[in-house]
């Protein structure tokens, strides 16, 4: 396919600075940008490769202010980042999507599947499994009895669901994702663990994007619940009776310990850790590697740290931090001197 | 299934304050006890639900003194949350169990299977494979040549076995967790790694649970091994060569490195890292996030920190680290004030 | 097999202290040494079982000075360890190797398979997929299409690889990883997320080793790459576009956010956390649990903490930490000190 930028722009309702007829057929990065190709600027780090890329045309920010002589074709949108996620999503929604029933998939006599949908070979679908219209079920996924899936869902390759669990409409989980796998619930006796059975399940609600890898265990009873709209990265923990806030996003390797509730648009960065049994407030920020270890109970706060607090204080402690050698010397200094002025002051 | 109060009371040899005929059919969390369901209250941090739950039973510990009129009728018990793992265990057993062989497992000939099995589609058995009584393999779990699996033990969707390895008896292993991929074991020649086979195997011994997507290493020669009722939660690395000691528990995401070696019934939290190489003593506690670097020698330590130290240590600099900012004014005000002092002694 | 010391010793170019008619049949770790076996030192961890092992023959570094009186016939190599690596390679180069194609796996007619492969029961193959000589795909793998794998490589139980995605030759890569699953990108409009497509791939070049459960992203545009003859450990996350320079060591648990660039021959430990965008020098060292939030710009840097710092100055700092609570109480001490001598002084 070939676009020119006008084309693009009348579809971005951008404006175009250069050569509307100017032609591109593939997609590429600035810093890699080859003629023929479509970038765009988004991440201010980027800036420099605007002047140097061979890409024939670059999508930026109507804000953009040019340092230099640009060879590209521009197209100024009000967010380029997002102009350009719509251009992808035009191009991948025109790419064929798979469909039917592969005949080595095993599929309970009980299971019912919605239209135009695809299970690929090895796809086990367990007693009263329900499926949606328009849902992709890839290879190796696994289906335990009387889960329910709805429409235009994707669960990539070896995906596995425990019995019980229900996930919602247009949701995308990704490969080795685990849903209900047991809470780990233990009670001890002389030193031994007696397990608590967890009859609960999970809930994964509509929009919900998972990535690979990614554990999240059913309830020790009720529901672990994943709301509307939260994105999830890759190798999370998310441990039973968690409940993750509509429209939240969690980043790679983040833990969340059993019953904790984090709210609504929260943004919780890679590695992150929580204890049990708190509460996060909506809209909360969480910096990388944090620990956290009591409630957030105000919207909006920014937190950093293991245990983590607010980041503009866990800033100034990690700038002292890294003087701690110089002010420990500084220290001794001072009760030198002091010593030395309380000598001079008993000898008066 | 219907109960009331007394028959419940008389399993679990409790005391019951309000109705012995009151009756459940469900089971439900104290937050949000319906009428007509078996509740529970352990964690303190949950005590104010219990006056206004609508749950019908509500199981406390002996010594929980009231703070108000409470609806539901009350079972008192030495400790309410096995009491309530009693019951749910009594539930879960009386389940239908899974059993048989889906026509569509490979079983390579060699392959022996114990009564009352269950081996899933999809599910492979490789050469000299030996599986005991009642034992659960779901779909899509691989068993290497050699591997052997004891009696009454579950392997969930995707559980991947490697050659040689070695499960007892009572075991849960969940989705996704690979046991017996080669251990990380390289040497460096000119700025290259060359591999070092790793033709050691893994012994997970009787009543051991592990959580889904973990990765537990054969040994470089030898075995890694999880000693009996140890009880590891998700996504945990488990080194070549490590020893993790019977009743020991561990969080989450923790990481032992090779050759490690923990002792028994220790608990370990979420996202604790240890580097390769140490003992650590039995009946130890590690908080959450911490790196442990070197051995710990006695029973019973409590550490914590990157690198872990004694709690209490710990969480007195922990205390200071949140004064920095404020402290660092002080001893440039300290250093000022000397200054100043020094001066008019000077001058005299 | 049955080997005397003087046939290894040949085959090493080693010297032999002891008996050159010495035999070993099998292999055993120093501290757990048995007659008839041989093993190797190479760790000063463990040289004190030199002098109590009971195997036959070790493997030590021409410059070990001996401490005492040794049972074992000993032979002497520039790298112990190296030399044992020599031997396994051996051995387990003369293991008989799986070969052929079981007949339930799934092949697309589309799909081309090279000589003397192995492809297990329920693997997939899909469309256009083209597979090497000599190459191992074990049960339960997913190949996506247009997916390409070289020669003489071995994807364990359970990898997916998803569509388009290139692997090379002499690799290794465990159960349970996922290649290719989408990058984790996003845009943001009125509190919601509104997802990236992400239409690139992954790149994984030669001689490269990932260990199990580890998640590798596909580039939004692009490629994540993967360079020759890079290590990943187990359950590490690489985000999309990030790229590994040759022979780089990956410690398990390591995340990698998205965009960013390591270098060569650099060692990463355990836990550690790079944000996204950054650049990493060549032959940097970066402690374990480390957060990396900026550029390393001179080869060869070794870093520590979070955020990480020169390893000298992160030590310094944790060395007076430590001192925190005595370093409080000597400043509360000075300003009281030195308030008494104001006092003393305003009074003259």
């Amino acid at each position: 396919m070939e676009f020119t930028a006008k084309i693009i722009s009348d579809f971005l309702k951008g404006t175009i600075e250069g050569n509307p007829e100017e032609k591109v057929t593939d997609i590429s990065r600035i810093e890699e940008g080859k003629k023929g190709t479509l970038a765009f600027l988004a991440n201010p780090k980027y800036n420099k490769y605007l002047y140097t890329t061979e890409a024939s045309i670059v999508l930026v920010n109507n804000d953009l202010k040019l340092e230099g002589e640009v060879k590209a074709t521009l197209i100024r949108v009000s967010d380029a980042y997002q102009a350009f996620a719509s251009l992808l999503n035009l191009y991948t929604s025109s790419l064929p999507k798979k469909r039917g029933v592969e005949p080595q998939a095993f599929i309970n006599d009980n299971a019912t599947i919605g239209e135009d949908c695809y299970i690929g070979a090895f796809a086990y679908l367990g007693g009263n499994v329900k499926i949606g219209k328009s849902t992709l079920i890839y290879p190796h996924v696994y289906l335990g009895d009387n889960v329910t899936v709805g429409d235009n869902t994707i669960l990539y390759p070896g995906v596995k669901v425990y019995k019980e669990c229900k996930i919602g409409n247009n949701c995308i989980i990704h490969g080795g994702t685990i849903i209900g796998s047991d809470g780990f619930g233990f009670a001890t006796e002389k030193g031994k663990f007696q397990k608590i059975p967890q009859i609960g399940n999970v809930i994964i609600e509509d929009d919900v994007e998972i990535g690979s890898n990614v554990s999240i265990d059913r309830a020790t009873i009720g529901s672990t619940i994943i709301r509307k709209g939260a994105k999830l990265d890759n190798l999370i923990q998310v441990a039973h009776n968690v409940e993750i806030g509509k429209n939240t996003g969690i980043a790679s390797q983040a833990g969340i310990s059993g019953s904790t509730k984090i709210g609504e648009q929260c943004i919780i960065a890679g590695q992150v850790g929580f204890v049990g049994h708190i509460n996060i407030a909506n809209k909360t920020t969480i910096a990388a590697q944090s620990g956290v270890v009591g409630d957030v109970k105000n919207e909006g706060e920014i937190i950093l740290g293991s245990p983590a607090i607010d980041i503009r204080d866990a800033r100034k402690s990690i700038a002292v931090y890294r003087k701690l050698p110089e002010i420990y010397s500084n220290i001794n200094q001072l009760e030198k001197q002091l010593k030395e002025l309380q000598d001079g002051s008993n000898k008066e």
